[in-house]
């Protein structure tokens, strides 16, 4: 199996899976300490576990809707075009209670057009959330430049750092809020986290108790959690494999497909991108038959859709033409991924690609 | 160690940890059936899986606040007066969104008052919502009476199945919500679920995917999920020793503490009540003094608080003497508990009030 479809989901890691069924409890501190010296938090930022980036994503934006939109009328929030489901339907039911979404564009680059966000933010926006990193394009978001606007203008900023949390540096610094999902990040299902700046607004979502200072009711599920630290702790000693090993598997890939598949086209080369992803594009080869292909060689990468965003209405909405735009495919590689894997990986896209060609040949000659 | 503080939390049983760590992944499918036959749900209901009893709760208020508090301006919910700091929680949460939130008594046998709870009900009442059984006193409501009222009213009825499920047979028919938490029927914490009968108004509170049918955002956590199911399927096979030896147990255990302890006052011997709880007075003797006592000895039990009722509160609400009620303490078994725990229970218990009352008499004297 080629598993490069770590954009939906990572397999959890021995360390995070061991913690499941210990009877080897850590201090709680000590391991929520793991957590805070990941992003750089400090120790007066406050953290909640929740059971999915989803729910921390749900928590960040009621937070924000309770205090600024209900209690100072500043109801405006801003997003950009191309996030997962639990940005826009959360931001969707705030419009359903009254409050107005923005949505700023991208802009070729793959990047959040900074110019159309300063114009979007009025004297009542409330909160611009936003990915740290597209899943599909692994297109960094210029966060700093974003942070220092935020600040000046009086703006609260949500970034969620699901796809970005163990690829890059991901310094919680600037932001107010901070949120991310434990299944994309090698740890198990049913865990996420969302970092707070210390006195900013933060009220819990699932009311229930005093659970975690009253941030999130029903009881912690410990063994989650562990497996969440578990996983953190690392992500922590892999990231400079990540950005060494990983990255070199990487550029071995695009180079490859490249030299076997001569028309295949690597989009997103030249921008700021997460070291395991990947774009490429392969005229004249419709996407869904290239997954549909590929799946049937056990080969799994992604093409956008479910809850993430459509990969080929992504790169038209950055200017790419929209036939090319349909043959694009979208790759994502784990610290798990081996050099024989990324060689199969070029070989059965280099079959799909051959098949395909034709296929389209029989059926136009 | 003596455990009878199975209100608070219950130990995982095997088959739901070993489901944590299985590689095979039975039918889905199968599974939800385990679910839908454990109450008797029928096919057309609907079942959302939850990461706590808390957040199943938080989605049953939520769905009837935003369809027929904000659509129909049905705000009014009624509640009990007992309830745990999810069910209290949540409605608080939609007074300060406007709703209106109705609390009935409870009577002197530790029941609801029903005839309160029909002099509440108004054409604006969008929601009856209350736990099946009150946890510390195991009192069961009169379910099938509030939901013959509700019905005839026009309101929908949520219960909260928390404390019964697994303890007495527990049917769907003629709810139109049931919750419950996985962590309080031998599963994993980190678990919960919702039914909703067919054609009830039912929302996804956490927002991000069509991941079960759209009605809870992020991704399944697939290994808590077969955790509560195989910790389902234990409990049906369990209900009998439940109804049988639990019951035996704990009756055991009355007929010892009284035996043992002459002043001892067992309460609502008479009323409708779960197997395996039992509520002691041991005047003179403070719970809370009784409760740390205990404690040392390595006996755990409860006196409520944190995101229970205090337990005197309640017993004062349903015509206990206040000094009588300060002195109560609840136990509640398992299917775990042994007769030689319970033997050692009434001893422990004994050698306290001894230690207590030589002790009030030093002060005293």
């Amino acid at each position: 199996m080629v598993y490069l479809d770590n954009h939906t989901t990572t397999s959890p890691c021995g360390p995070a899976l061991d913690r499941l069924r210990s009877e080897n409890v850590p201090s709680l501190d000590n391991q929520t300490q793991i957590l805070y010296d990941f992003v750089g938090a400090e120790i007066a930022d406050r953290f909640v576990f929740t059971s999915s980036g989803a729910e921390a994503i749900n928590q960040v934006h009621w937070t924000v809707f309770l205090e600024l939109a209900r209690k100072e009328g500043k109801c405006h929030f801003i997003t950009s075009a191309f996030e997962d489901a639990p940005m826009t339907q959360s931001l969707k039911r705030l419009e359903e209670l009254g409050c107005f979404v923005k949505i700023v564009p991208f802009t070729r680059e793959g990047q959040i057009d900074f110019v159309r966000l300063a114009e979007l933010i009025s004297p009542r926006t409330a909160l611009i959330s936003i990915s740290l990193a597209q899943g599909l394009t692994g297109v960094v978001q210029p966060v700093e430049e974003i942070a220092k606007l935020a600040k000046e203008k009086n703006v609260l900023l949500h970034v969620d750092a699901t796809y970005a949390l163990g690829k890059i540096a991901t310094p919680f610094h600037g932001l107010d809020y901070l949120t991310f999902a434990g299944d994309r990040l090698h740890s198990v299902k049913g865990s996420g986290g969302l970092f707070a700046k210390a006195g900013r607004p933060l009220l819990p979502f699932i009311l229930g108790g005093e659970e975690q200072g009253g941030l999130r009711g029903g009881s912690l599920d410990t063994p989650s959690f562990l497996a969440l630290t578990a996983a953190v702790n690392q992500a922590t000693l892999f990231l400079d494999t990540m950005n060494l090993e990983v990255a070199r598997l990487r550029d071995r890939f695009e180079e490859g497909v490249v030299r076997e598949i001569p028309t295949a086209k690597v989009l997103f080369q030249d921008a700021l991108r997460l070291p395991n992803v990947s774009v490429i594009c392969f005229p004249r080869a419709h996407q869904e038959a290239m997954l549909f292909l590929l799946q049937r060689k056990n080969f799994l990468a992604s093409i956008g859709g479910s809850y993430m965003p459509q990969l080929s209405r992504l790169l038209m909405a950055s200017g790419l033409d929209e036939q090319l735009a349909q043959t694009a495919v979208s790759f994502s590689l784990s610290r798990y991924t081996t050099q024989a894997e990324i060689d199969k990986a070029i070989a059965l896209l280099s079959d799909a690609v051959r098949q395909l060609y034709a296929l389209s040949q029989d059926l136009f000659s």
